[in-house]
């Protein structure tokens, strides 16, 4: 596929895909004349970008991965090494996942219009409490 | 609770206090000097403002749902007219919910490093796939 196929099908502009070519992200062969031909594996490469994109993921970071998907490089020893590198990644995902679901629960909870029996706490209040420890509480100085 | 009590425990400042009250958000009663006297309920209501804030919720949708919180009104007209509201809302977060689910997926594929066999898809490219067509794909114009 040429540079301009690929970007009316991805609906994203070829200075984008020479940008992530300049950053390393793809590295997309050439034909004889010197046009960039993007292979099947290369549109799949640019698809990852674009959803680590929409997350805020730097570009290093971005190319980390990408460069993983790519090289399916088994080994323990590198293995070891992403699984590092995006242990971080994968905590704060699932922290994010974990703050979404508390907040429909609350949702919920507060849309049950619950009253409280006398002396006793709203179950409502316990998971504001809750989620506001967990993320809101800022550190003692 | 006294306004500078209130700033101390929840590290906010004084200022965001009479904001939320000329919005209306909380009402906290008055002493014989005209002093604010935060109640319980009213920090739990400012818990609940600042979980919804750091959400990017809007100023007049957590006042919806604080009046609810406050009302406890559970006639069924208030009941359908307050699920209709953030019918939405929830939506939208268990949507975003999804989203971090799969990518957290698609992280832990990549990290597979898994070969394909010959003529098989990657599992990985099947989450790309996946993704790309829900969250980012454009549509056509």
């Amino acid at each position: 596929m040429t540079v301009k196929e690929v970007s009316k099908i991805l609906k994203i502009p070829v200075s984008s895909l020479h940008y992530y070519e300049n950053e390393k992200l793809i590295n997309p062969k050439r034909d004889k004349n010197n046009y960039r031909i993007f292979a099947k594996e290369d549109i799949m490469k640019i698809k990852c970008i674009l959803i680590l994109k929409s997350f805020n993921f730097s570009i290093a970071k971005i190319r980390e991965l990408v460069t993983l998907y790519e090289t399916c490089d088994s080994s323990s020893e590198s293995r070891t090494l992403a699984g590092e590198m995006f242990e971080e990644q994968i905590s704060e995902l699932e922290r994010k996942k974990e703050e979404y679901t508390n907040l429909i629960n609350l949702f919920k909870l507060i849309l049950l219009f619950e009253k409280p029996k006398d002396g006793e706490e709203k179950e409502a209040d316990k998971l504001i409490e809750k989620i506001y420890n967990t993320y809101i509480k800022k550190e003692g100085e």
